[in-house]
């Protein structure tokens, strides 16, 4: 603590991200990226934009990028907020939509940066449990709020909540904006992107460091009313005006153009996540249903911060959040077919 | 206004930054890019990161490039902040700096980003006026404050408060922060960074979008005590883990590293804008002293906006501010010698 300091960042407990380890020989399942790289036509466009012109600004409306995600969904550009990332997306909305007098909600199972978010904007929140299934129960919203948030599907846990379920959410929570944080739904559910225009209270955020092996170039988004984006784009343009660099929005662009790649890669994963369940199922291991890049896994006879250790040892690093209720689960990303073998041959 | 919105976006004034015409015909001398363009090695250092590995998270602290930047200045790399353009690394030193009972102090004339910050994080702000000359009186920021930032040379005059008169301000504020915002400091000043040992309360900024021909990747800078540096570090952990992606942490690597082309660019520069300022003066504008990319000029007997107006008909584009004070004066970026020339036979 410095005198220096504004006085709240004293209390102020930042995110820790998963490690990024410097070692390359590693059987990385730790950070839920895509085990296949970008699309070939995406590293074409940067590569294409690799020149003189990096000396100029970049579209500070990223209109390429907006108008290119709004054709792939069926909306309106103004419908489309860009970010460095949508940990940044989300960042904005915290600030910007979730600003009010009563608690902002989130499963206390759930993404940990949204705590911290609350700790950056002064955001008083209050942790909804999830069920002994580790399943959001819709009804229990059903309170004052700030503002309701949830990754979906969740994370750690993986756990899909149906599209109609959420819909049923927005039905009795229409004072309040509802983000539903997508980071992880191209693995297996139903964008909530279909609802935007029936739902005007309703955001819908993505990345494209999942499904779109993107991770290392740091593009997200939200989707909602165009009354929603306004505040984030005010907030935005309070901010930095250039969030995303040149050779991003043509990369991110050109990711949403190649929808064969997209859709061969997300199978790959989806196929592979359905063998190392039935996997680790057969070792003995309890998996929660997935429609995520990851499972989350327990063993009823082992330590899972043990077996994450031992793990390490041999190579190979999972998540393991040691937090209430998920102490003894491992958040296991989905490799390629010989990462998962890796994994499972250092579990025997 | 929504009633979604967190209450204080609704008075929120977003920064409008220079326009980015998406015709390339333009004679572009309104954002103060840098004419050439980025150190060829930079380039090659970014090709060689457009691969596989892009589907992981960058370095979460993008130690390569803090280490470069320590090396370049002398210092250690916990000295060094680095963000999404200083725009971001200003943004969360407003945030995590300024937030106290006495006003931060700012030239009336500088960066018109600096209140919309104050807007987006509730800041008090008292603005300090230049003096006739639009010159930085160090004397007039003795005065309780919240802190005290000015860019340096200043923007969009191009004045250059020299180093001593920096340390003299530091000996009589010690009980706040100063930041001194180098974003234009290559093109004709002494850093500040030389100081940070001695002072603890001083932050020096900078970005690699003027002087490393980078405007389009996006990185900036700030270097102080490292206890200043933790304040930051925590923000920007709760903020977005990763703002620098992997293409722009390698990239500004290389372009500190590149000794040669960036002096060769910044002398290129700086001997336009001697010929541009004596053709000017020839024409009969009154040009202040810069020690910039840009200078700040104006006609005696020629309005402003005219002349703008009448540039913008023939392809070129300057900057016109509509603020007290400085609505007569014009902002012009040094282009390449053709492009000055242009500018002149404009102006004919």
């Amino acid at each position: 603590m410095s005198k220096f300091w504004s006085p709240f960042v004293k209390n102020l407990v930042p995110y820790v991200p998963g490690e990024q380890p410097k070692l390359t020989k590693l059987v990385k399942l730790n950070t839920n990226e895509n085990p296949y790289g970008p699309s070939p036509k995406a590293l074409e466009a940067m590569r294409g934009e690799l020149g003189e012109n990096l000396r100029l600004y970049p579209d500070p409306n990223s209109d390429l990028l907006k108008q290119a995600v709004a054709r792939y969904y069926g909306v309106q550009p103004n419908q489309v907020f860009l970010g460095n990332g949508s940990d940044e997306v989300l960042a904005h909305i915290f600030h910007g939509l979730f600003q009010h007098d009563a608690p902002l909600l989130f499963p206390d199972i759930s993404y940990s940066f949204y705590p911290v978010y609350c700790g950056l904007y002064g955001i008083k929140s209050a942790p909804v449990a999830l069920d002994a299934q580790f399943q959001i129960r819709v009804e229990d919203y059903r309170q004052p709020n700030a503002g309701i948030i949830f990754p979906n599907p969740n994370a750690p846990t993986g756990c899909l909540l149906a599209l109609d379920a959420i819909e049923q959410l927005l039905k009795l929570n229409t004072e309040s904006v509802v983000v539903v944080d997508e980071a992880y739904i191209d693995f297996g559910g139903q964008t909530a992107i279909s609802l935007v225009d029936r739902y005007p209270n309703l955001l819908v955020t993505q990345t494209l460091s999942k499904s779109r092996s993107l991770a290392g170039l740091r593009v997200g988004l939200a989707v909602g009313h165009p009354d929603l984006i306004e505040a984030l784009e005010r907030i935005k343009n309070s901010f930095n005006s250039y969030p995303l660099d040149r050779i991003a929005i043509v990369g991110a662009t050109a990711a949403f153009e190649d929808r064969g790649y997209f859709e061969e890669t997300c199978n790959k994963v989806i196929a592979s996540r359905e063998r190392l369940v039935a996997e680790l199922t057969a070792r003995g291991f309890e998996v929660l249903p997935s429609a995520a890049n990851f499972i989350f896994a327990r063993h009823p006879q082992k330590d899972a911060a043990g077996i994450a250790a031992a793990l390490r040892e041999q190579g190979v690093i999972v998540r393991h959040f040691k937090l209430p209720r998920i102490d003894q689960f491992l958040r296991i990303s989905i490799g390629t077919e010989e990462q998962n073998q890796a994994l499972l041959d250092a579990l025997n």
